[in-house]
């Protein structure tokens, strides 16, 4: 039976690019228009594994994800990065003075700011998805209308590219994360990174104390970040990524962490998708 | 003479709400339609001085808002703390079955989901500003539609408020930072906190080391964030705020940062908002 995948969008978006070359051709799609609809086929069981975009190298985490994963108590079970490469797409045979504006995805507008500074005729606005903004290009026939999208979303909503690559920051890579209601299956040996969640109290050297453990663990940070606990002043939470080369060192600092940091949560253990 | 404060939005917005607070009604207001146009006014000298949000307990950190600062050597010169409620608005004698449509900015909508979800016929629609939203309903007299935005927003464009607090989580503090082109002018003995900047490489321990420093200098850290160097692989840049008692320890600390991290800089120093 092939995996139903929850994606972020509709096909042609950046989320079903991941589903592909994560999955493989075989996947049935779940589109959802945003990342609660996501969550909400994965818990329900109308799909059986979700891909979520996480972080960007250029805008950073996406927090309301982290939360979504930690409440909804879902497993990330593996990872992606995508070099995400946007472009200007429009119905065949319209030139770029014919548009006055261009429809996308608020990221991918921010993304692509600087391209339009040229073109101070085109009025930027906001869409649900990537893809979608250029589906309903293509089936409205509007002209004088642009969307940013990925090239799968031009080919499959038959526009035509008139820019591509216009993002301002060429290497703009996303992280995604693969994530399920049951913790992963992966054998041990296989395991080199985890994603982590703990609090701590406001109290000077509190984090420097927890990351000398896992330093001395033997754990490589790739990612923290600190949020407040609402309703808890001078409580922070902390959400960390961690690398490591034997699931032992991982094992020891887990428990070391457990005794020292309030609610502490593996948020999934899985494979480097960096080299 | 006033001073001409930088607000992202429009009269009756959150940051106006801010600017009146933080330095009283006799300021002139310089609306702008995004961070961007913000940081513009204020290093063309069309404004003085911008009030800008940096952080929300819900959704972290505004990282775009970070990166605009840095790149632009503006200097964090205070920061205030701003509880915000979010209220339904709509025209006079308008009740919540004639609403099928609510505009707001993107944050205001995700915030105020939950309360939403009773009323499945109203669709959520993205606009460039809360109090802007609330202005097009009074100024086209649009029926059927409503405004999620402050109270401010509400007398000024004569709405009616259906439901007031609306946001999901009522402890909603957003932090606001106060920026300029010039450095702080405040005596040394009234700073205690400040925002600041390294990078470091992907090294083991080179963030716990870090951090014993700036414990041992008797610093304590209120919010961490790392992001990924853009085009240098694990090279990671960290945006971390302090507090301390004494300036002296604060400076013991830079010096030591200075040469153990890379491209050291201080975003800024100033008073602690927080009691």
């Amino acid at each position: 039976m092939n995996e139903k995948v929850a994606i972020q969008g509709i096909k042609g978006c950046f989320h079903h690019k991941v589903a592909l070359e994560y999955f493989g051709e075989n996947v049935d799609i779940v589109e959802c228009l945003s990342f609660d609809a996501l969550v909400d086929e994965v818990v329900k069981g109308n799909a059986t594994i979700a891909v979520m975009a996480i972080e960007n190298s250029i805008a950073g985490s996406i927090i309301p994800n982290y939360a979504l994963i930690d409440s909804n108590n879902l497993h990330v079970i593996g990872e992606y990065f995508l070099n995400i490469s946007h472009n200007l797409m429009v119905l065949p045979g319209q030139t770029i003075e014919d548009i006055t504006e261009v429809h996308s995805h608020p990221m991918a507008l921010l993304q692509c700011k600087e391209f339009f500074k040229k073109y101070p005729h085109i009025r930027l606005i906001e869409a649900a998805d990537t893809a979608e903004a250029a589906k309903i290009i293509s089936e409205k026939q509007l002209k004088g209308a642009g969307a940013i999208a990925s090239s799968t979303a031009a080919e499959l909503y038959e526009l035509e590219v008139l820019n591509s690559d216009i993002q301002t920051i060429k290497d703009n890579s996303t992280r995604f994360v693969i994530v399920k209601t049951q913790n992963s299956v992966l054998p041990k040996d296989q395991i080199n990174k985890a994603s982590l969640k703990f609090e701590l109290d406001h109290k000077r050297g509190s984090l420097a104390t927890v990351l000398n453990v896992m330093s001395d663990c033997r754990l490589n940070l790739t990612k923290i970040q600190s949020l407040p606990v609402i309703e808890t002043p001078w409580k922070y939470a902390f959400f960390v990524n961690v690398t490591f080369d034997a699931y032992a060192d991982f094992d020891k600092a887990v428990k070391l962490l457990t005794i020292m940091a309030d609610k502490f949560k593996i948020l999934g253990e899985y494979k480097n998708a960096r080299k």
